[in-house]
């Protein structure tokens, strides 16, 4: 069987998410990683037995690893990624891709050069309920997509943070973390390119100054608009809309409530919250392995969402998608995952070992992190803002 | 007690939807009545044992009425209110107030000169749940208003429709009919001035030529935006999100599916259509009588809406709000409704008898169509329009 030999850089929380794919897709060997912690290179020696650096050069000269998975923070994905390819490593980063798209370009043309691949994920737009409404949407059978809703009410805001993750200058707030997966569903599903964005952004805790809540309609070259709506204020949970099943695929408790305010209510300081939530992430005193986490039944999402094409709406749900068509309504249902997210790891095969071009390669991210700047700049300046496609148009941001 | 001396302008579906009220509620007695329809004014006289004309005129010269209540189309609103308040009569407008903003002045200049009231409704800004989150939102309890979120899926579009309903430019489609709903129960809530809209609509079925969707976010003085979204094509229907309450307060059955298509499927005509939708109003041989109209056990409402706060979220329901607070969720129970859209009634009696100054006055009505005129042009220039609040201003319409 062929195989992906891994090597991960940083064990934080992008990682946590991922390791259950990794543990239980057998295409992915782990091979070594590296993290700035010493807690997490300690449990990874002791999980793997595989070696565990504390920087990424090191990590990046092993001969026995071709892809480098970089979970490392939004800031520092641009310098990993270069170092990654400039070892001839294929690159899987996590979003959003960069901060600004002169990093995406430099991404870009590192990899290129390199002649290696780069995909960017894992987004939520790789989840399997989406793929399919996208290959029912190109079936034809609803003709043109006209109008989609999506829209997210989450506790985003009141997760514990790494400091910079409450500054929108450093890559942090709900744009850069949130509207990354939510744009490219839509742009997905769309089928188009997008062609303007107008948006509005809200910014109101004090204690949390970076943008916790978001509204935008976007439009597409084939005359389809999206509108996004995202609040991650901790109080309305949309996924009362999705059956109370989580972003994750687990079935949650309807009746819990406030949780993620009471984890922070104790906390003192910006130091004392990135404590709390490495200690909630991989080498952490309070991380929940993977192994003895519960069997995921359902697929993962990012909140409710309708795609109205010409002849019928499509939901894609957790478990199912649902075809509201001009006489009968009807539901697809979905088969139980086995691996979570092992849409990503189909995708990077296909790249690595079997010459399919991803989907979600540095191209498309750049399209994606360009209409999440283009949010930022359209609230900022009340207007709508262009999206370029070419780099001359946009290089202005 | 004080009574409203009704006269009743169109016998047509908003009277149909009326009706209840008016029989319900003691504090109304209806006098006359007119219509163009022989069959409707046959019904009414047999109801009633009131004299039905063919014109307003003969109506409003009756001077055992003090109040009209103007329920014919549209494009005749301006009109009749005109001729109604030239006869002292108090005027009760259905929603939209009109069809352009010059109407809108005409109709108040000719009410203040003639010292009546003039109240347009019933809107579902009417609807005890609105009313009910604007009390406690200007309680304080929750801070500032600072983002909405309003979505309606519904068949709107293929409801049995005149012709005129399905063009624009005769006050037709879903921003004339619907976002007359929805944009007033959004500005009640902000609780400040709409300074700038931005909107694309959708019309997308060629036999249908009209607004049938859009989406538009709305900016207000205070800062706070709203996100409306609406889509009358017949698919999904976001009663999914309102237990499965209907517009009109009414228990729905959920397995029930693609019953407004499939009831105009017959039809060949436009002739035929306009038949079809006069035979299910009032006089018409498939009109079910009020009297027979089941009990109504819950508040109507206008789909599911989220108002977010600083300290928490609103969630209007029919029969209860959702409050999100910081630490709990808790829910507060509303009364059922004893009769359906008592609260015009209620605002009616305050200003004819006691001297309460009506909130869906027509200025406030004014401000409504103002905003959904922008809607249209602002989805046709591709840009923000400014949302004026002065004539001058406004008159570039």
């Amino acid at each position: 069987m062929q195989t992906i030999r891994l090597g991960i850089a940083g064990l934080g929380r992008a990682f946590s998410l991922m390791l259950p794919t990794f543990l239980a897709d057998a295409r992915v060997q782990i091979v070594a990683a590296c993290d700035p912690r010493e807690t997490a290179r300690a449990q990874f020696q002791a999980d793997f037995g595989a070696p565990a650096f504390d920087d990424i050069d090191a990590l990046a000269r092993r001969p026995d690893i071709d892809t480098i998975y970089i979970a490392s923070p939004h800031q520092f994905h641009a310098a990993h990624t270069r170092i990654a390819a400039s070892h001839g490593k294929h690159v899987l980063v996590e979003k959003p891709m960069a901060l600004s798209l002169v990093e995406c370009d430099d991404m870009i043309d590192a990899c290129r050069e390199a002649n290696v691949h780069l995909i960017v994920g894992h987004c939520h737009s790789f989840d399997t309920p989406y793929l399919r409404t996208r290959a029912l949407i190109a079936s034809g059978a609803f003709g043109d997509v006209k109008m989609i809703h999506a829209l997210n009410y989450t506790d985003y805001l009141y997760r514990p943070r790494r400091p910079e993750e409450l500054k929108t200058d450093k890559g942090g707030g709900a744009v850069f973390s949130q509207a990354a997966h939510q744009v490219d569903i839509v742009r997905m599903l769309a089928g188009s390119r997008a062609t303007r964005i107008r948006a509005a952004v809200g910014n109101w805790d004090v204690k949390r100054p970076t943008e916790g809540a978001y509204t935008a309609t976007l439009w597409f070259e084939n005359g389809a608009f999206a509108t996004l709506s995202y609040n991650g204020y901790a109080h309305f949970d949309s996924d009362e809309w999705t059956g109370w099943i989580g972003e994750m695929g687990q079935t949650r408790n309807a009746n819990e409530y406030g949780g993620a305010r009471r984890n922070l209510s104790g906390v003192a300081s910006e130091e004392e919250e990135a404590r709390l939530k490495a200690a909630g992430t991989y080498g952490g005193n309070a991380y929940t392995p993977a192994s003895k986490a519960p069997v995921l039944r359902r697929h993962q999402h990012f909140g409710p969402l309708i795609v109205s094409c010409e002849l019928g709406d499509l939901r894609p749900m957790p478990d199912g998608i649902v075809v509201y068509g001009d006489e009968r309504r009807e539901r697809i249902e979905l088969e139980a995952p086995v691996v979570p997210r092992a849409e990503v790891i189909d995708e990077l095969m296909g790249a690595v070992h079997g010459g399919i071009a991803p989907l979600h390669d540095g191209t498309w991210a750049r399209g994606t992190l360009e209409i999440c700047l283009a949010m930022l700049r359209s609230s900022a300046e009340q207007r709508d803002v262009l999206i370029g496609g070419a780099r001359s148009i946009t290089e202005e941001h």
